[in-house]
C-alpha cells in the first residue's frame, strides 16, 4: 500500500512483451510492459483490455484499421476483438485487465507468459 | 473505440472534484478529474480505487499517514480504507473504479456527483 512510481518500476526490467504486475485493483491487475516490434494477433473472449502508452508510441492493429497511440493516450480493445500490438521503437505501456488474463489470449504460442512476475 | 488522448480530454472541462468518464473497461469506468484543495474524508466499502496522477501532485491522506503522489505515480486505496485527497495546486488525475462508484463514498454530502458525465 505504497505510492507506485511508473518510471521506477520500468527501471526494474528490460525484457520485451513480458508484462509485470505492479498493483492490484479488486480482481484486476495493473501491469507494465516494454514492447518493440510485432506481437501476435490474438483476442480475449472474456474481457476488454486497456492499453495506456506511458513512453514512446504503440499501434494497435485491428483487422479493419490501425489505432496509433503515443504517450498519454489510451485505448480499450473490446472483448473478442482481434488485435496486434506493434511498436517501431521501444515503448513503455501500462495494461489493465482481470487477474489471470493471458498475454497472448486465444493465440497461445511461445510468447505466452504463464507466470506473470510482480515487481 | 478510438484512441483517447488524456490531455485533449482534460481540455474539455474545468470544474474541480467532478470526475468525467472517458472510457469503459468491462464494468469499470476510467475517469479523469481536476482537483485542487481538500476533498472529503470517505471510504468505499465495496471496492478498491486507483488514483494515477497525470499532471501536478496529489496527496492521499490516510488516517495513519500521507501518501504523496506526483505525475507518473499511482496509488490504490484498498476498499474500506478512509482517505482524503488533497492537492495544494491544481492537479489532473485518472481514476479507475467499478461503474457506479460514488465519488464521496460513504460520506455523501454536497460534493457528491450523482450523474457522472461522459466526455
Amino acid at each position: 500500500m505504497d505510492a507506485i512510481n511508473l518510471a521506477e518500476k520500468f527501471g526494474r526490467f528490460t525484457d520485451l512483451w513480458s508484462p509485470k504486475i505492479i498493483a492490484g485493483l479488486n480482481d484486476y491487475d495493473v501491469k507494465l510492459a516494454r514492447v518493440q516490434g510485432e506481437f501476435v494477433w490474438h483476442r480475449h473472449d472474456d474481457t476488454d483490455e486497456l492499453f495506456l502508452v506511458v513512453h514512446g508510441a504503440l499501434t494497435i492493429r485491428l483487422r479493419d484499421r490501425d489505432v496509433p497511440l503515443r504517450a498519454g493516450e489510451l485505448f480499450v480493445v473490446p472483448r473478442g476483438v482481434e488485435h496486434l500490438p506493434v511498436a517501431a521503437q521501444e515503448a513503455q505501456i501500462l495494461l489493465l485487465e482481470p487477474r489471470g488474463t493471458v498475454n497472448t489470449g486465444d493465440a497461445g504460442g511461445d510468447r505466452t507468459v504463464t507466470q506473470t512476475e510482480r515487481i
